[in-house]
């Protein structure tokens, strides 16, 4: 391997950004932007102006993603890919997303500002429309947009809060949905050498162990129900015996509980997953002297092993028969969604601990628990990982917490082993 | 015993009084009869007017409850009384209630076609606001306020859909709250021999059992918490592993489904009592891809037995330290409200036993699941007993459906034990 010249990552730059960002997006909370909409649109746009002053070169893809490329010496070679989203939840955090982007910037500028000229095209890459949970409720439309993923249907999904279809929106921000359902499409394993994204870590794991950042081994897979219930009988809480009572809120009860069990047997044996009922009610109709006659719940299973999810919807299939027959209740699951488990490069994970190593940067290997854009990629037969940065207070709310110490480590770590990588 | 003379109930002015109150108080999809509102002011003129016809001795005391007397021989002694509530809840069903007072009526118009005349006083009485879910929150406060049970407080509670005081509500029909508050009453030990209240049965169980009638042996106290909540904390449903969740959702539904197994425990063991968690939910905060940090629940436990509503209390809170202290959750239990239980009187009990024998009309012994006004006139040491009629379809909703025959067969055991117990 070639010495590598003494590259520093722009952080001034980083820090200008997460400034703008901020100022740009705030909500009174924390930050909005929206997908394909104001807030992702002020994003764009305040990146792609600090690429055009670095001197990148800039390119937008029919559905909106935006390419911001250092040259390398080799343009036919193919390229690497430092890239996130720029979209966020509502009443989010300035990290989420923002950091896998300015990372990149900062990596490249950093190299700009060395003279140091790779020998192949580095792309910083600002994807479209990755909070699934707040704007268009499926994996990745961006991302997989760029790389020829999202089948045509995908583009009638609509946007929770407006219930305007993705296609709608891309064409109101000036973007072009038919080519994208004709297929064109700007990346793919045949012009991409590998993807590299950083990102917040959304759970609390490198803070606890006091690491400053987490190379990604896997992304979880996941398998849904978004909009499950359970009917059983409306009565009157005093005048219903045992036996006559077919009460929805016991026995949505029954089967939260009795999947907690499952997942704590199935953690023991060794299998590592995370099963949650993020949303659980009884219905309007339901009130206090009353049995309630109806419950509506979301359940969210995710694994990097799609065998432990499986295991927990089969568990929760015998639960629910065992329940029914006993309780006189019928459960209706309901449309279930998910996506697909990706296991991150072997390659690209060295390549990132040999750049750690060399920083004397603590790192720790851990699976993603949340999904992200760098799945598509892996679908796409691209070498793809993910650097974790220790982040305080989770994410998807104002109280991100990411130290700036923390950053500047992980961007040094980016841009090493896209300078080792590009060579 | 002298014999008693050949009474039938006047079973043409009952139907005339249910079709009356149905007209007048149909809201489309049942009846609402509001209590100290427009519903329940029409059900005591109907009911009025008809006691008028009849040739009763109508008076209405501080608190509005309304006394339809046919007088006795000895006017000096005790007299019988026979009552139930005018209201309804809200989109309810036409029985509940006026079943109990429109038999009294039935059989003293009876009486009085007849020419009976009975030893003592027989006051049929419609007594105002018993349904405390749907109207004010607090146990029989009309019947309370004739027996001089009424706490001054009591007149402060507000009525739920008005957010106005009982005071007001009945300040504004003409009622006295002042001469409440002073203690004034009508009705107590020293000039009530006997209370007997016909109900239709709310829960299923004369229907199953394919018997008419009922003889309630007890009325239920209830122990409940109308506002309880748990608190956790809002994580990331992929990002946070088992260890790190303090999940609401799942902390509630293992409370919930644990209180579900004592129950069960409790019952093999031959406790009788009810469970129910009304109401269970995630906050508005809740949503997909989130972890619940915070839920909320009712739960009503009743039992003819305190010891048994104590030892599901008592359970209760055992599981809610062990779930706190595994789960890293918080549980606010909120305010307890609840009322006594009731024992009903062993002698009227058997005199109604021996009516019904005597008419040939089979009947079962059963404790109330639900509350009534008759546990007030317990508490007020007057001997006290309950009628339940066979009803289909449960209680509180348009769909009760009481069978006019097994109506009439209940007013005849009113009758003849009023005419017995009236000597």
């Amino acid at each position: 391997m070639p010495m590598l010249p003494n590259l520093t990552p722009d952080m001034d730059l980083a820090a200008e950004l997460f400034a703008g960002l901020r100022a740009g997006s705030a909500d009174g909370e924390g930050v909005t932007r929206e997908a394909y909409g104001p807030g992702e649109r002020m994003a764009h746009a305040l990146v792609r102006a600090a690429a055009d002053r670095i001197g990148l070169e800039s390119t937008v893809d029919v559905a909106g993603n935006l390419y911001m490329t250092l040259p390398g010496t080799d343009r036919a070679a193919k390229r690497l890919v430092i890239g996130s989203h720029l979209d966020s939840v509502r009443q989010g955090g300035n990290y989420d997303g923002a950091a896998g982007v300015l990372s990149g910037l900062a990596a490249v500028a950093g190299m700009k500002r060395a003279g140091f000229v790779p020998g192949r095209d580095i792309t910083v890459m600002a994807i479209r429309a990755e909070e699934a949970g707040a704007w268009f409720p499926v994996s990745y439309p961006g991302s997989r947009m760029s790389l020829g993923l999202l089948k045509p249907d995908g583009l009638a999904i609509k946007r929770q809060d407006s219930g305007r279809t993705l296609a709608d929106h891309m064409r109101e921000e000036g973007f072009d949905p038919d080519a994208v359902a004709r297929g064109e499409h700007a990346l793919g394993a045949h012009n991409v050498a590998g993807y590299l994204e950083l990102h917040i870590e959304q759970g609390p794991v490198l803070d606890t162990e006091q690491v400053p950042i987490g190379i990604v081994t896997g992304i979880p897979g996941s398998r849904r129900l978004r909009q499950a219930r359970v009917v059983g009988e409306y009565n009157h809480s005093g005048a219903t015996p045992r036996k006559y009572r077919r009460d929805a809120a016991a026995a949505l009860a029954e089967l939260v509980h009795r999947m907690d069990e499952e997942w704590c047997r199935l953690d023991t044996m060794g299998h590592v997953l995370v099963c949650t009922f993020c949303t659980m009610a009884t219905t309007a109709e339901a009130g206090f002297t009353k049995i309630a006659g109806e419950a509506e719940f979301s359940l969210d299973v995710r694994s990097v092993s799609p065998h432990a999810c499986d295991l927990m919807f089969e568990a929760m299939h015998r639960f629910m028969a065992d329940i029914e027959a006993r309780r006189g209740v019928r459960f209706e699951r309901g449309p279930e969604t998910g996506s697909r488990a990706a296991i991150m490069d072997p390659g690209i994970r060295a390549g990132l601990a040999r750049a750690a190593d060399a920083l004397g940067i603590a790192h720790l290997d851990m699976a993603s628990g949340a999904g992200h854009d760098a799945a598509a990629f892996a679908e796409a037969k691209i070498p793809s990982s993910m650097l974790f940065v220790r982040n305080q207070n989770g994410s998807h709310n104002p109280h991100e917490d990411m130290r700036m110490e923390d950053f500047a480590a992980a961007c040094a770590v980016v841009q090493r082993w896209a300078a080792e990588a590009a060579q």
